[in-house]
């Protein structure tokens, strides 16, 4: 089994987050580095559709991972057996979510050289990220369809900082009476502005087009 | 449409929430009413499965519901229709977590008069809820079966501090490769002595495993 490098993040001493997330950002921008924030509930499939796009992208682009977890590296070592790339993982300590300041944490120990595209997997929670600016470039949400198309309701601020919303486990729609539509007009209530990408990760339809908005994303932050 | 009452929950003063909590936990016992803390992801199932088990439970106990959501009635309002008993819905103003105080803010506005049991439903997240003691007798928490069985090594206290895991939609555990087995292990790991009651909410199955769970927790309850 692969061994991963592990991360004990510590808790911010930085008051301000906001201004520390812009200067995260403008320095990745600098560095030309795309930083994707990944959030979502606990089991929404995050890493296995973290696998398969990158196993799309990872000759195009050269990218890492950095994976938020409360505790265990299941992930980190699932992700870096799966794809070869660079993965680390980090230890939030109990903390539900990551700022600025841990995530430079983590982008310190992954080493920024070279690399095009680094992608955090923040802590599963809809609540507590979404009110935390960790300095991405953008930041993405996976829902999945057993948790139902009414979530943009009930999370709405996690809705509204996404720049796209993916969703997952489309192959099971049936059974749970998923509405797509309703789930799509949900999301635009929240944000208008959001994409909606409906994959399934399980039998990998519809992952080459996130991993495609992705591939545009980090070529448009590059060349702007 | 039912309507149901919504109370604003304002951020408590209490500084040490541990005594808070005995204080209210040892009220509701003065009083003969038992609180249960339900705790889950976003889309477990949580709202399904307490109407059916308030279905099977309210001929021979006076039951009523506080619904804590970050925003939106939806569930308050369909679980009044539903069932029939009273139903408040607590906003949270984004807050992740209910606490002591903020529990007793809601206990205020439903009236514990003649009540056996309260059952609120907390913030759906697997994180910050599980640290914060909200006064209640118990706590129970749902996890769902397309989450995945290796929750419990993700999400450590949450599974600490239950007294009871539902496990939810087992009707799609084959499609979802759901290891009920390695689920009960992992759990046993974080806190070997949870119960563990296998459900299907919508087919209904184990259900009655869960109301009679809770049925003698509530007798108990008042006669000890």
């Amino acid at each position: 089994m692969d061994t991963v490098k592990v991360i004990e993040i510590k808790k911010s001493v930085f008051e301000d987050n906001d201004r520390d997330a812009d200067r995260l950002r403008a320095e990745l921008k600098g560095k030309g580095v795309y930083l994707l924030n990944l959030m979502s509930s606990p089991g929404s499939g995050k890493t296995t559709t973290l696998i398969k796009t990158i196993n799309l992208l990872k000759e195009k682009l050269r990218i890492a991972v950095m994976e938020a977890d409360i505790d265990s590296d299941v992930d980190a070592v699932k992700i870096k057996e799966a794809t070869g790339i660079d993965t680390i993982q980090l230890h939030t300590g109990g903390m539900c979510h990551l700022d600025a300041e841990m995530t430079r944490q983590g982008l310190d120990n992954i080493g920024l050289e070279g690399l095009d595209l680094v992608i955090l997997e923040n802590v599963g929670n809809l609540v507590c990220p979404a009110e935390f600016d960790t300095g991405a470039s953008r930041n993405a949400m996976i829902l999945s369809v057993p948790e139902g198309d009414d979530k943009p309701l009930k999370y709405p601020l996690m809705f509204s900082v996404c720049d796209v919303v993916v969703i997952n486990k489309m192959d099971a729609a049936a059974l749970f009476d998923f509405d797509l539509a309703k789930c799509r007009a949900n999301i635009a209530m929240r944000n208008p502005k959001a994409e909606v990408i409906p994959i399934s990760a399980k039998t990998g339809e519809g992952v080459e087009l996130f991993a495609e908005w992705l591939l545009n994303e980090v070529n448009n932050w590059k060349n702007k």
